[in-house]
């Protein structure tokens, strides 16, 4: 397949007469795509009923005629003003219990059926209009679910509507729900946290100590389920109107909803890539890392994240926004090495993206993104990325398609297993997410392709899969694990507990096949660390292993901390950056898979002609028995 | 007195089926004691009214027909969710004004005169039931009072309570209270905070900058005495049916209300110790040390409590709740080491306790605290703590009984003080407890047996009393230290406020027989430092001495720094803990009392007729003519 | 002119038998001046309506007879209990939208009409009374306006008022506002935020993410204009009835309202100057400089307000409160060295004051400042400062009079600009006051004497003005620095936004004779920095430049790093210290004006005859063929 460029778009920022340079000069920048309209809805509906669509038309019709295809978001994550008169309480609430003003974006609570009602409206306005416009070519629902937090609402709306989701989860005569089984499930009766009748029931917020972890993951749930609802509820109406695919437009490191779900009633999952704002505010690491990539971005956060969105979107996945410059909304804000935006390009397209859009067309001179670079600057020249998207336009002319992989190795990405280590780490700061991406960062150590699964994926094409920290392993999991052919590397916490957030008696892992028990756990200060007999440390959270399963790696004092048994090897800890890469290296040349020593800050990914080399650092590389200039890429044919 | 053993138990947590099993297990194990039913208040009055006392009859019948003793507990920690329905403003409020809602535990406010009613009628139907049941050895009020910050509380309740408290401490006619008598006392001219009448104060939170610390204090005083007032009224209550003695587990390092006025209405104090949890939690030191103590605790925390809650007890306590493994609540939660789970519990009896009582005796699957460990698995397998409770109850059949001991060294702890400090530091950070806990560290790092006094004790059998930090003396105190015929070390701080929290004229400290005043005071940044020309030095807090007392310290130019008259020594600053050692060990040793410089982690307590040696550090110690075995305690024959 | 010493005093905190006593005693160590009743409200209006004015009466005329001036202070930064009873509602509202509550002082919102109402007529009461009263020799309005950041109050007033000000900001017919114009100039279609009303805008806190810059803007403009309103209603009183000069006292380094728009309804600026409690609370600097100067105070902090406040005054201005000793809010409150006291007087002087009061007479014994220090101890003798105090009085008799001094070299500072950059500091921290203040310790590490200017000041007699970061430019401001003659030294982010907080097109600066445009902006980690080639870096802020314009330093790669072209030099980052002070160094030299280098802790100041040296380091500095005793002012005849 080509693959294409794109950009982000707003008509409605601009004076009407410079639309047709703007769409010409996208035209002439080998653009394909141009996404607008996500945040016009002040425009076009400018008060309740009034519809204005006429400058959309033309906008569309602007873009067509230049010869862009035009991504038509809703515009549902921006409700006007006016809104908030029709429903005062459609205000999202803070964990804190203080409404969320207006005044920025996202200011909806998902549970509000009035607003819900509005946006079915809106969205059926816009798919009834530009459902069959040929220069309409894809859709984007809303912008961004979950950005600044808006996932979790403890509004009134909120808690009502959760009532009735638990009434559904725990069925009863009526459906009135079966309060007993949610006392059950939960183990109320712990703290005589019992409840009489669903009405009784709060969410989790304000408690004097910590809330009921079962309580939470319930909460956490119906809040991901909400997301999905409303999503579900736009996609559906542009498909009574339109046969264009639909994308949503995810972000980076936001785990609060189920994005598998989300994925599943759209065709074409799309992520927002923003490398050096991601590094500065949503990784942990050391100063001098961030320092030494900080014009760069992390070398596995990108490519991390293009993995879990082909899984999301079953194959079919693009970057809808791509950073081209300095953003506005990290700590810091330096800009990119030149060459970044060209690597950060093709890198996605390794990762098999089908397109990358730039955001913005032009820097804004006003509002809240004024800091945000563009392919153009305010004053409409050219900012530096530009040149770069036009050199990756001629690349991807000139050079063979990018084909797809399927990898041997895959890592197993759970929404549900991030909620349960964030609602009960047991370390300060131990998270699920960093596990899973300490893991992807020593299997791409390894010089590894990697496939990220989620639960109840195909497992039948791996030689490794990797799923760390899965608290809770259904049976049928286990035993599509087991019979999947593949060695499969378990632990910590996995199985760790039930669906219902309960410690599983027998204790866990309890996977058949695997005589091994979590007799005791344990969480470490982060200067404390147990080493192993072969090199690294457990660090964070260390489990005592019982059983008659074969011990492959001991501890220096002597037990168990690896063990295996049929397919499966069980970690006992959260190992270091070291013991990942030994240990995972191990397992998968045993497993038939050649791996390397890939120096830092190099990275590859593998397609299906081509191996494509990335180096992330600010000096070449030598190695391989070649020259990696630096914030470049390297194509190599197989 | 023999020593005994017991544990929690949660007989509503788990299936009938299994009682009886456990009971016999607690029994086999050597326990004597089994506290039940603190939590259980929605099993015991499902709804409002209607009691359901069976399960409990029936549990208490199991347990003592294994031979076991029942502490039976009332459960007004957790009120059920149907009280918020008839009270619905029972909730505390906390500092920001926000009701802290229900879904854990400990979520009512003192002040509530609703709730109080329904705690004494709970009681009273627990006693009138059990008062006289000859398992029923023992009670314990409520649970862990002031736990999770839960002493004060800014609701209207606590505010109209509070004003009628007021009219109390400032009578007038009527009694509508001596509004003047209050302005004065609390310096309200000052920022023409005066009052025209009662019902015009408020809590002191929220105010612009900080409130007037005289209105602080006075609240502080106020919420004490709500906590024991209700504490009060369950004691009442269950003395009317039985004549078992009744306790309340304390907490470690929780100051907020005045325990020994608790400890007046009770006949045992208890407390709750969690060594490791605390080390992380509760007490300031270098991550080093931290790091040192990870799986032993901090050697001098528990000792310090409970020697502290013996003076509570007036001569009896128990440690109502033991850490037997990992918990769950601490910011990092390791294993203890092997080894510890018996020296804690030895050391316990060496301090005096009558019983220590691991909590719990099975993990709990579910609920909040499903990661803290018991003396059994989820499972019901032993964990490792059981063993080491076994060889505790073997050591104490074999063993002489521990007898008590008579300290020559005693250190004044007084809570009205930590909340003057808390309320004034002065340099952020400094806290009274701290201050007396560095004192109590450098007595034992000496090798001393503390006894821990209370402000109205007897002091005529101590040849040294240390008596740091006390913001307010009055004049009977200090008459009662200078009668007491020994030597006294006051200051830094003493009696520098007067009993309303003012300044006052003559400067402090005003002590008869000592000719010293101070003249100025200042504190320090951590990193500035007054060396004294004997060694160590004076940090955090800093005053400047006038008057004829005898030098017997200086600074590093010549100021005097801890003076001496008649039988008192003050000391003009927070010494450092080398400083606090050579001083209080040449007090110590000019008023006959022999020390010796103990190795870091060795500790010892002496008792009747034996010296308990607790070795809290990794590695076995060479000192005295003895290797102390890491992890252990060593008895030794006086 | 004779300079002048006083001090605050509070007779209706003191027994009426010692105000004689007190009064002597002031006028025996030389004071001249006693500033009375701003905290007083309480004893003048003890309930509403009811005023007693006899104590006051007495207290001045006892300080009038005793040869004092009394300097008189309207209440109003104390409103009594009684008052909140009439006006519920005129409580301050916090960021957060909670009541900041009665208990402290400064709790009332500057919208409140009512409030401001009772506010003019106690003011009328009391100018009306002692207007003409000959020992009334100056008034102070209120107390610190903004102190315990009270200038931004997110009340239901507040918002009411802010919704009138933009009415009149944007105006149209009727005036009900033009909601057109506000939209555009805010940008408000940027994420759907156009308003079709007026009363739909709320105030920008509690917003999903980032309010609107221009919003916040606005609001930032006017909370500041309420403050000037407020002001401005008690001088117009005032005046009605005295002709005795009027001031406010300013604090250290609070910028949420324009003191020159204060300053323009007074006559006489005044501040509150205290050395420590600034250095350990809103300097930002590492702990080892803070350490170093615990005792003395910033070298330059004290130095650069004196310099910004005699701006603010337009030539007159005062020291209203001096700190005497250990002051109680800090986080930590050392002594000064002996000597400071005398030093921070003399400086004052020698940068201009009139006068300087020390703060405060006696120490207090009660309420919230008991821990800090006074000329005299609670206890009436004398604290250290006294005798400092004193012996600056018989400096001032022996010595020349101090006389003014006209700089070559002028700073710009715009309270607009630092609204501007806490709006939108891009990089985390990047605060407009540093950057101000940076460059004002450059100059002063150069031996220079700085006049500090507002943005419409004259600049004719000016050989060099420095103005950096200045957001904003206004057309006429480029014109007057242009034709002022001087040397100008711009950026970074000299005239960056329009008026309305929007990036101007053409892109900045866009200065007349300059042929540079900064086409790309960055924030730098701080452990990012981009060296120069000739010494020192840029930090935190960087720019890159395009034009023509003269390159004069460039960046270790080549960049250019500082341009100039007719008048104009235009610095494209926040410059490190040592670059700071080699590239002023420069500019002042080739435009005249020597410099020289100045020793860590050294300090100078000229007057009209004399060069004042301040040695605020712990040592004795050789410098400039004299030694400068630590701790201790010299005065040099030129
Ligand atoms: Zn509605
Ligand atoms: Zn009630
Ligand atoms: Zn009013």
């Amino acid at each position: 397949m080509k693959r294409t460029l794109g950009t982000c778009y707003y008509p409605e920022h601009w004076s009407r007469e410079i639309w047709e340079v703007d769409a010409r000069r996208m035209a002439e920048a080998g653009l394909t795509w141009v996404r607008i309209g996500e945040f016009a809805w002040s425009r076009i509906e400018p008060s309740r009923g009034a519809y204005s669509f006429d400058w959309l038309d033309d906008a569309i019709s602007v873009l067509g005629e230049a010869g862009l295809k035009v991504v038509l978001s809703t515009p549902t994550a921006t409700p006007p003003r006016w809104m908030l008169d029709r429903h005062p309480e459609m205000l999202a609430v803070d964990v804190d219990g203080r409404a969320r003003k207006f005044g920025s974006r996202r200011h909806y609570c998902f549970s509000h059926e009035g607003y819900k009602a509005e946006c079915a409206q809106i969205v059926a306005k816009l798919a009834e209009r530009y459902g069959r416009n040929p220069s309409v070519a894809a859709w984007q629902t809303d912008n961004e679910y979950g950005c600044h937090d808006t996932t979790l609402s403890y509004s009134d709306m909120a808690r009502h509507a959760f009532r009735g989701w638990l009434r559904a989860q725990y069925p009863g005569q009526g459906n009135d729900g079966d309060i007993e089984a949610l006392n059950k499930a939960w183990g109320n009766i712990f703290w005589s946290m019992e409840y009489n009748d669903f009405d009784q029931i709060d969410l989790p917020n304000l408690t004097v100590t910590e809330p009921n972890p079962s309580h939470v993951l319930d909460f956490r749930r119906f809040s991901s389920a909400q997301v999905v609802a409303f999503n579900k509820l736009q996609a559906d109406i542009i498909r009574a109107y339109s046969d264009a695919p639909i994308a949503h437009n995810y972000m980076g490191r936001i785990t609060d909803f189920d994005h598998f779900a989300i994925g599943d009633d759209l065709d074409i999952a799309s992520w927002d890539s923003y490398p050096l704002g991601f590094l500065e505010d949503r990784i942990e690491a050391a100063p001098s890392y961030k320092r030494a990539y900080a014009r760069q971005g992390d070398p596995d956060f990108q490519a991390f994240h293009h993995d879990l969105y082909r899984a999301v979107g079953k194959g079919r996945w693009w970057v809808m926004e791509q950073q081209p410059g300095p953003v506005n909304w990290a700590p810091y804000n330096p800009e990119p090495l030149p060459g970044m935006v060209r690597l950060w390009t093709w890198e996605a397209f390794a990762h098999g993206a089908e397109a990358v859009c730039y955001f913005r067309w032009r820097q804004a001179p006003m509002a809240q993104e004024q800091m945000h670079a563009g392919l153009l600057r305010p004053d409409s020249v050219a900012a530096p990325a530009l040149a770069e998207a036009e050199q990756v336009y001629r690349e991807i002319a000139d050079a063979p398609e990018v084909t797809s992989y399927q990898s041997p190795v895959a890592l197993i990405f759970d929404y549900e297993a991030d909620w349960a280590w964030a609602i009960q780490p047991h370390g300060l700061g131990a998270s699920y997410f960093d596990l899973v991406f300490d893991t992807y960062r020593a299997l791409r150590a390894l010089g590894l392709s990697v496939d990220i699964l989620r639960q109840n994926a195909d497992f039948t094409t791996y030689k490794v899969i990797l799923a760390p920290g899965l608290m809770h392993m259904s049976d049928a999991l286990k035993g599509a694990l087991r019979a999947s052919g593949a060695t499969v590397v378990l632990g910590p916490r996995s199985g760790a507990r039930d669906s219902s957030m309960r410690i599983p008696v027998p204790l866990p892992p309890a996977v058949p096949g695997l005589d091994v028990l979590v007799s005791r756990v344990e969480s470490l200060r982060p200067d404390m660390q147990i080493p192993l007999k072969s090199g690294g440390t457990i660090t964070r959270y260390h489990e005592v292993l019982e059983g008659d399963a074969e011990v492959i790696e001991e501890t220096d004092d002597g037990q168990p901390a690896i063990v295996s048994g049929d397919c499966f090897i069980y970690v006992s800890g959260w190992l270091d950056a070291a013991a990942m890469k030994r240990v995972f290296g191990t397992v998968c040349e045993r497993a038939g898979i050649d791996v390397v020593n890939m120096p830092d800050g190099l990275r590859r990914r593998q397609t299906g002609h081509e191996m494509f080399w990335f180096n992330y650092s600010t000096a070449p590389i030598d190695a391989f028995g070649t020259t990696f200039q630096a914030a470049s890429v390297t194509r190599e044919m197989l």
